[in-house]
């Protein structure tokens, strides 16, 4: 008999990356009973959303919710706009710095939205996929910020104010290398063929091999020793 | 000579209701240029998008941005839902405890999408309209939570990280009684008659004037000694 759900319900932040999908791997391995949200934010490339509800259906997900939430009318970021998304032609250093890539205030607004949802669903417990090490060019993915988030949610909402629910904002993967997160998700069983990082892929979702994301995640899967099937013939 | 904007940009929430539209005036009044910015939210009454329009334009707002972000897809509020508006037929007391127009973590998602926008306007400074003594009710409206966002914000931004701008989160409103707000919104010249207050108003906006919002309005205005020419003939 499954013990699915014996740790309570929980939101996952699922964008159909690597990341949150080896995060969502740890939420139901840890007994959570895993809602996923995802967010159509004006993107410049849906198909994530695509490969985020295959990855929830993939894990049996309790339920997939997809949110529309327009920060593309923001502007600002290379990931809405029509700003080209930069490129290295060789070599593996991923640029120093914040870089063009930031959505301004995103995972504020993305973890804002999963409180609300959660509060529906009456838990306080979320899951995001953020990393500190890989990432460290985003505000938003330190622990400070996640601490301060926490905080702040605890006196946000109806039921963390009523004593109800306690805000917990899980983050297994802030301190693991790229590596280290192969490494996780392979051991769970994550269908890596299904996950799409790219910053700028093709139609059907072919990585560009060359963004800052392409290639933190060709050396996280050449460092865990492991072949990415999103990228090798199946 | 105009002295609009000797105080920098900023960023106003913007409901369309008084006090929302009283803290656009004090924003005005103290010399920010105010770029407003309203939500579309799977609100019951889409018509105060139409009066946040007007207002904005009324005071000469730098800009108005309506941001589409939806809520109503969680459910849980007689806001967006089809749950009824609580209504009292007689005495002017309002309900205690959390009322059912709460909308889940509505001023976190709020004031996360406006602090992305300040993001893209270089400025940290966002001014909302939330009271502590008549809407008590509403964790989101209290002191202590205000403190906990700004301290997250700042952690949040890649401007304020790098330190080009300080996050303020100005609650003008926030000690005052709803009579003091009338008085303020009164001596700023704020266009009541254009502001929308009920939960659950007519087709062209016509006060219920029975729910919780309309008695604390109704309260403010004869406590002030003021006519309230939303609901009188002009």
């Amino acid at each position: 008999m499954s013990d699915i759900g014996r740790a309570g319900r929980c939101v996952v932040l699922l964008s159909g990356g690597l990341d949150s999908a080896t995060t969502l791997a740890i939420a139901i391995e840890k007994g959570y009973e895993a809602h996923t949200l995802s967010f159509d934010y004006g993107q410049r490339h849906r198909i994530e959303l695509n490969r985020a509800e295959k990855i929830s259906a993939f894990f049996n997900a309790a339920s997939h919710k997809i949110v529309t939430v327009d920060l593309k009318s923001f502007g600002g970021s290379a990931l809405t706009d029509d700003i080209a998304v930069p490129k290295a032609d060789h070599g593996s250093d991923v640029a120093e710095g914040i870089p063009i890539t930031y959505v301004p205030a995103r995972n504020t607004v993305f973890l804002s939205l999963a409180l609300g949802f959660a509060e529906t669903l009456h838990t306080g417990d979320i899951f995001i996929g953020v990393n500190a090490l890989d990432y460290s060019g985003y505000p938003d993915c330190r622990p400070e910020y996640i601490n301060a988030y926490q905080k702040m949610a605890n006196l946000a909402t109806k039921e963390s104010v009523e004593g109800r629910v306690k805000v917990t904002i899980h983050t297994p993967l802030i301190n693991m290398t790229k590596k280290e997160i192969v490494e996780a998700g392979a051991l769970l069983s994550t269908p890596f063929e299904l996950t799409l990082s790219c910053y700028d892929p093709g139609p059907e979702g072919a990585p560009c091999g060359q963004c800052d994301s392409c290639r933190l995640r060709f050396k996280g899967f050449e460092e865990a020793g492991i072949k990415d099937p999103a990228i090798e013939p199946r």
